[in-house]
């Protein structure tokens, strides 16, 4: 099982991926789209080429996008829903489900605690990751996304587990 | 010259195309591709698909989106933002320039005035496009976005060709 992370962004958006293989994680690549300041259709089209080879070249089964936070900059929380809407959109159209979880949720699976700050977040994502090196904090934030699914995706195999040995 | 307008919005995204042959108009198509409630990739991934394929039927040279209102719903600009992520990404992965317009700079240049309500703007619409079918309110405003985009191309070639003559 190979799980995608997307941490959406206008200016930049970081993706990390994490091979499963039961109950460990081994790190596989991250990266940050960047977009240069210009026409919004451009910004846009660029994070959608970019994650496309993102999936072209390293084939995920399963993908998550972070969860936007949504604030009172309007104009700030269209723009996010802009780039939002492209990591949402690539993994579908390579025919992935798509996990969404909220920033807390991530740090809390992560860290242990939906308060973790930026360098708990990154020091956990090495600790997981043993060899890793980060792109950016864009990256960093996407592979914590990434590990919080690979969790989640266990658990629920875990209780599918259970489930079959209880009928059985 | 073929003009398409977008309209964009997660459950219902308008699109209209006008031909414009010297100072006059011509209706080509309009409709508006429609998303089911489910998961929002999905609901992103038919909004491209959908577009995707009126732009290869259809063939247009030009593109304009209309502007999102921002307002003090965080959650309704983000999923609004999202759809609109889609409506600006189409038209640039076909290599089309895209415009942006505010709903009251739509308005003006298709009723005369930035208040006009909807009704008026079906009136407009209809009047300048004889012998038009609406398909809906999105499509309506989608029709409305490629009229105005139409009026700012020729004002700006009638432009240039002043320029011309006052140079020649």
């Amino acid at each position: 099982m190979r799980v995608l992370g997307i941490d959406p962004g206008l200016r930049s958006t970081g993706w990390g991926l994490v091979d499963v293989h039961g109950s460990k994680l081994r790190h596989v690549a991250n990266g940050q789209c960047q977009t240069q300041p210009g026409p919004l259709a451009g910004r846009l089209l660029a994070l959608f080429e970019g994650l496309s080879e993102v999936i072209e070249n390293y084939a995920p089964s399963h993908a998550a996008v972070e969860q936007t936070f949504v604030n009172r900059d309007g104009a700030g929380t269209l723009k996010l829903g802009q780039a939002r809407g492209i990591a949402m959109l690539v993994p579908a159209k390579f025919r992935l489900e798509v996990g969404e979880y909220a920033p807390n949720a991530v740090k809390k699976a992560v860290v242990g605690v939906g308060h973790a700050d930026k360098r708990q977040v990154e020091h956990m994502v090495s600790l997981q990751l043993p060899g890793v090196k980060l792109a950016g904090p864009d990256a960093t934030d996407a592979l914590a996304i990434a590990i919080c699914h690979a969790h989640h995706i266990q658990a629920g195999s875990h209780f599918q587990a259970a489930l079959q040995r209880a009928s059985g």
